[in-house]
């Protein structure tokens, strides 16, 4: 039996630490061209539409590789030659939407806002008011950047009255925060293996009705990533196109099980709201505030500024974290000097309270006055 | 302790069986942005230098996805705009290669030959010497439609005399067959975890000189499978652009620590070659005959056409070995029925001879005369 404290705990945005269940699933090598292997995709993809709340009207599409190409697949494979999508942008992944539209070369604007605030339905309508041309709007759910939780609801019903077609990355929110994909409508949703769901990485999603999929026939750019004949294969004969990480399904069908007997999103996103509040109270006793205002701080990670100490290396305190079994995130806003601290995983906050003595023993050894004089924040 | 004995033997071209250490490595949660990760990538892009026998005049490109995504990373970031690619094709991957190319709009022409024969180096010759718009030659080495092992040498010579770059998907003979990446030459070399390496599927790699890597700048069609980009995400920080699979990372470190411990490509390679010859051994007293000449059959994967008897169906005889705890392959042959039996991963001649052993048990529970009437061969 493994231990929990064998490795050294998570707290970033993914790969994530795991449960030993869904790391001992994958003691194990199956055919992927096989029969039995076939019925272990086929309960993934329903379980996914179960966690969606959606029907059989809808399809989820696995997709070998990171998150990244989930985005891509779904950039490159929804959007026509004549279609042009509005990329709403307020943290690096935003960002990186618009760049792979732009390495596609795939018309597009980008609507920018600030870090530490979420996009403007009204400012929103109005664009969408002005550019008929636009066919698609493309938005991050929670922008791990930050931490910040976008709104996709007030966004999504907006989209929707404008008859656009509407792209959520929910990368790390789905599994952690409640999504009603068909209440939304999101058109096409995404997201990854390794996040609130707790797999491993290896594979990424997509979620999306059965309409909008067939409307991606031969407007996909690439072989691989191409959303529609990745659909067309499962639909065929249940597997995947190319080589599967087998393991990592395997690891995904337990993790499943785990998330479903946990009682699903709303027991773990419980979990994770536990995580963080116990997060920020025992931060804030050591003189740190996040980032974000809290309207807006989502639970899954949270970034806080450095503190204002001569003594203060951010690769210090990140090592010396390490030395305690614990790793953080780097911060990754473009202006501001931050770190970052994921709460999702097989995490428990009881972990946190770990974390934060840890934080206080490293602050202590790099001299660091405690509580510190916190740093800029949003 | 995991017995091997636990899961159904894989006799396919991959994913493979694998050794219990190898699959016990992923019993852990790895950072993919800490440290400690970081040196296991560069043990394992070191490693695969060695096995290549290249030194540091080359790099390894660890890239997501299945093979095939490497294969499109490489002709996609490889051949400019203005380039324009000759793919041979003597089955599904070079077909596959092709269709890549055409979905990319990468400007390429197809040299197709017959499955059951090598490409003639002196066509080749007419086919450069004609063409002098053509600037990249990509070949598959091991076939594994059919098994066929293609002649990188004489041809990777004569790419070289023609001064065109040579991309070689090496999937499946990669650390099986010996490959002087150096010697050849080859300038792209795409191969997968979990092929003659024994990892686990995951990820894939391609190994180049740094010089065409330079060149592959700003050619990408794409912002995941951009091999530049990749490259110089490793050159900066050690760590990959996008979440890495970093379990099937940890399986492939211990992986090549076996492959070296069982003696590199050398032993690896006569391994298989007497899995290959048991196989044929035991199948050939049973009747079967393979399908290609002895002359250019691979000792990675073989096809057997389906014996002449009315009572035998592919699907049955499948199930009969299936449920013996062996797993073959199907077919992949555009005119020939055929099925199709692995000889790589953690597989010894023992294996061979029980597999055959399950095969005489399985026409026979078909009611299909033994020894077989063999079918069609090429």
């Amino acid at each position: 039996m493994i231990e929990h404290s064998q490795d050294k705990l998570l707290f970033t945005p993914g790969p994530l630490t795991t449960s030993p269940s869904v790391k001992q699933a994958m003691l194990h090598d199956a055919g992927s061209w096989h029969f039995e292997f076939a019925q272990v995709v086929k309960t993934i993809r329903e379980g996914l539409l179960r966690v969606a709340g959606v029907g059989e009207d809808y399809a989820a599409v696995l997709l070998q590789g990171s998150g990244t190409y989930g985005v891509e697949a779904v950039l490159g494979s929804a959007i026509p030659a004549q279609g042009k999508a509005l990329i709403v942008v307020n943290g690096a992944y935003g960002e990186r939407m618009a760049k792979t539209a732009a390495v596609l070369q795939i018309p597009h604007e980008v609507f920018r806002c600030a870090e530490s605030a979420t996009p403007d339905p009204a400012a929103l309508d109005s664009i969408l008011r002005a550019n008929p041309a636009l066919t698609h709007v493309a938005m991050v759910h929670c922008e791990t950047t930050t931490g910040i939780l976008n709104p996709i609801e007030p966004i999504g019903r907006l989209v929707a009255e404008h008859h656009r077609v509407f792209i959520v990355d929910a990368m790390s929110s789905f599994g952690a925060v409640p999504i009603d994909a068909r209440g939304l409508p999101v058109d096409f949703l995404i997201s990854s293996a390794n996040k609130g769901l707790e797999g491993v990485p290896g594979f990424c999603f997509v979620i999306a009705p059965r309409h909008r999929l067939l409307e991606c026939e031969g407007r996909a750019r690439s072989l691989s990533l191409d959303l529609f004949a990745q659909w067309q294969g499962f639909e065929k004969n249940g597997q995947f196109r190319f080589t599967p990480p087998t393991h990592a399904l395997l690891a995904f069908a337990q993790a499943l099980r785990e998330f479903e007997a946990e009682g699903g999103v709303p027991a773990r996103g419980a979990r994770y709201a536990a995580n963080h509040a116990t997060l920020l109270k025992a931060m804030g006793e050591l003189g740190f505030k996040p980032f974000l205002p809290a309207a807006c701080q989502s639970y899954i990670i949270t970034a806080f500024g450095y503190p204002v100490a001569p003594s203060f290396h951010f690769p210090d305190f990140y090592r010396q974290l390490s030395d305690r079994g614990m790793i953080i995130y780097p911060g990754k806003l473009t202006q501001l000097d931050t770190f970052r601290i994921g709460t999702i995983g097989r995490l428990f906050p009881e972990d946190l309270v770990r974390l934060a003595h840890a934080v206080e023993d490293s602050l202590q050894a790099m001299g660091c006055p405690v509580p510190v004089t916190p740093g800029v924040t949003g």
